[in-house]
């Protein structure tokens, strides 16, 4: 049966969950079905919306007393069938949670495509295994930093900024998603400066980072853009996917010209996915449909910091992000915002080697500077995955030592 | 000053407002400000986002219970300068809201634009002069009818009753949003087979109803359809703006070709305004942005179905939409769904001349059939324009007298 199968979380006042299932189910479909002659009932049976589950959950009071009333939860999977639908992402969005959105307290929990639907879907195109092959990094979490403070600064603040991250050793660095084309750091010089930087590096210390510059503007120039970063050397592109759609990204990770990884970041998304009552989860957005639209990496909020998700949600994005796949490759989970070097071995066990260990404060924060800032993070790591506490390691790391000083540590015992 | 004035609703956890702003003033810009040397301030004085105001609202006890804590509620005003941006909707509101869609109970408000920003907008094509000079309806609401039960049928049933509703006198008839490119009724036979049945129904009764296509496919194949459904004679198109993006839609009305007026869907929405948390106003997103990035007609939730808004941000879509404007035409405001033929002195009075009647149920669940239910809302319409009450006018109109019976009515003393 070629269908997607939507999942549910509702909070339901009418007290009838199988009801609202129903309901759902004909409504986003074929609109009614018992009092249509037995000869329509055969011709529309295969677009007709099924309801596959329907589950109660226990009453909340917290909740109830939140909506003032006595609200049913439930979890309610529907089966759409693909002929009522052009298999893209916008259509099947429309389809399953359109008018469904505005329709009280629902939320969006995951769609499952069926497998011939899945294969319009293009996947990362390098994935965890192919970053690793870039990068020749196989045994660790990579290490990424983020610009700070660059908005207002010119080309050689940037390509500083850029050669003081890449001498501390880190993996990959992105450009702050808030930086956009601008007379003093343009685009294309970003690239191009930025390329000659890292090779600089690379010729001193034999280390080459890897930095993703941000694709921006109108929707419909992004791909040629994202062309001519490629052909100025970009190594990776940064992208603002929830300000543009899924659909876009997915054009983007189709394209065979636009040859280098695909950076997805999460600006935006939290106008969709905090909520419990309404809106669309973590785990399908940032996790399952980043994915299957093309992302290499995909940036969310870890469990950790200020701006923080809770950590069964940042672990949901993981497992959507990197399960077993006979299609996708995997696409690389990127725990952000509050790491410090202290964070490592919690991130570690937590996400494991298949991950992205990402700062940005906690690299240009760093008393000695940002360099050291990003060998500190480096050294967790190694300390890490050479079984030694990172206070012992400390002891024969500087940077480590005053990393661990400004911000603490949190030792794990596995 | 060129700037972007951003308001938030904020439910903050830390008791100090003032800080808070701050924190987002400098953060979504500079990033720091006090510690910097004198001559770096000059520098970046005019990239530092500027808290303009931030007022504590009245502390609400449901909201304390339910978030587990007492939060205060205010409301803030920063704004960004446009030194930091390109002037797009993605920038803005990745500026505006992407990371800080991340940062907890905040919802984004309103946004306003200073005057030489807006010009980069292109407002609707046609607005609401437009459309009454292409319909040559001029003192009284319109009608709108929507396909009911399409999905799985063929080009005749589609086109019969797309035949009723002309018959009964609609002004507009809207695909069903959920109706993508399909092999029953394609998008291209869709449109000449419509504008033929539309031209016979004129030539039967002098009324030329016209019909929203509903736009769809591949984000970034939609111009070049869009152009195809003008040379094939479309007459407008409808679009699911929030499953492609804003900026989209405004591409789509930038472009010259796209000669014909745009109706914007409100499906996928609901993932973004609803909770009074987190997400983005109604006001805004349904009003203000749908007008600027070039919609001329937007649909929302009515204040009266089952799938309801409330009042105030329903007339506060319909303000945003229609406030005089010294650059934009006004958009027009559809409430939708719930809306029957005794709720049309209702609609009158909360939504006047300039605003469409627009129903599906309401039109084709008639027990006439779906030209009789049309009819009943145009008599309807003419019983409020004549000063009429339902009651009296259904006396000698039998369309409007069996929808009072079926629906009842709401009678209201001006």
């Amino acid at each position: 049966m070629s269908e997607i199968l939507a999942t549910y979380l509702v909070h339901d006042h009418n007290g009838n969950l199988e009801k609202k299932a129903e309901g759902i189910a004909l409504g986003l479909t074929i609109g009614s079905w018992t009092e249509l002659p037995q000869l329509e009932q055969e011709q529309l049976r295969k677009h007709k919306g099924r309801v596959v589950s329907v589950k109660e959950l226990s009453s909340n009071d917290r909740v109830n007393s939140y909506l003032g009333n006595t609200v049913t939860r439930g979890i309610i999977q529907i089966a759409y069938p693909s002929f009522n639908y052009s298999n893209d992402l916008p259509a099947i969005l429309t389809t399953v949670f359109g008018k469904l959105s505005l329709d009280g307290e629902i939320k969006l929990i995951d769609l499952e495509f069926s497998n011939d639907l899945k294969l319009a879907y293009p996947g990362p195109k390098f994935g965890i295994e192919g970053l690793r092959s870039i990068t020749d990094v196989h045994h660790r979490p990579f290490v990424m930093s983020i610009f700070k403070g660059v908005i207002g600064r010119d080309l050689d603040y940037l390509t500083d900024q850029l050669k003081e991250q890449a001498l501390g050793g880190v993996d990959f660095i992105k450009d702050d998603e808030i930086l956009f084309e601008n007379d003093l750091t343009p685009f294309e010089k970003r690239i191009t400066e930025g390329k000659r930087i890292l090779e600089e590096v690379k010729e001193e210390t034999g280390h080459r980072a890897r930095y993703a510059v941000n694709l921006t503007g109108r929707t419909l120039e992004l791909k040629d853009k994202a062309k001519r970063a490629v052909e100025l050397g970009a190594d990776f592109l940064l992208f603002n996917v929830f300000a543009y759609g899924l659909d876009t990204l997915q054009s983007l990770a189709e394209d065979k010209e636009v040859s280098i990884p695909i950076m997805a970041h999460p600006a935006v998304s939290g106008a969709v996915t905090p909520s419990e009552f309404y809106g669309i989860s973590n785990e399908l957005l940032l996790g399952k449909l980043l994915r299957y639209a093309g992302a290499d990496f995909s940036l969310f909020p870890s469990p950790y910091g200020s701006v923080a998700l809770p950590k069964e949600q940042a672990l949901g994005i993981r497992d959507a992000l990197t399960v077993a796949d006979n299609q996708f490759k995997s696409t690389l989970p990127v725990p952000s915002a509050g790491i410090h070097p202290g964070l490592v071995p919690l991130l570690y066990q937590d996400f494991g080697n298949d991950a992205v260990i990402n700062a940005g404060g906690g690299v240009h924060g760093h008393k000695l500077g940002g360099a050291a800032g990003a060998k500190a993070f480096r050294q967790a790591v190694d300390a890490v995955k050479a079984g030694e506490s990172l206070t012992a390691y400390a002891q024969k790391h500087p940077e480590l030592e005053v990393a661990l000083k400004q911000w603490g540590s949190v030792e794990v015992t596995t």
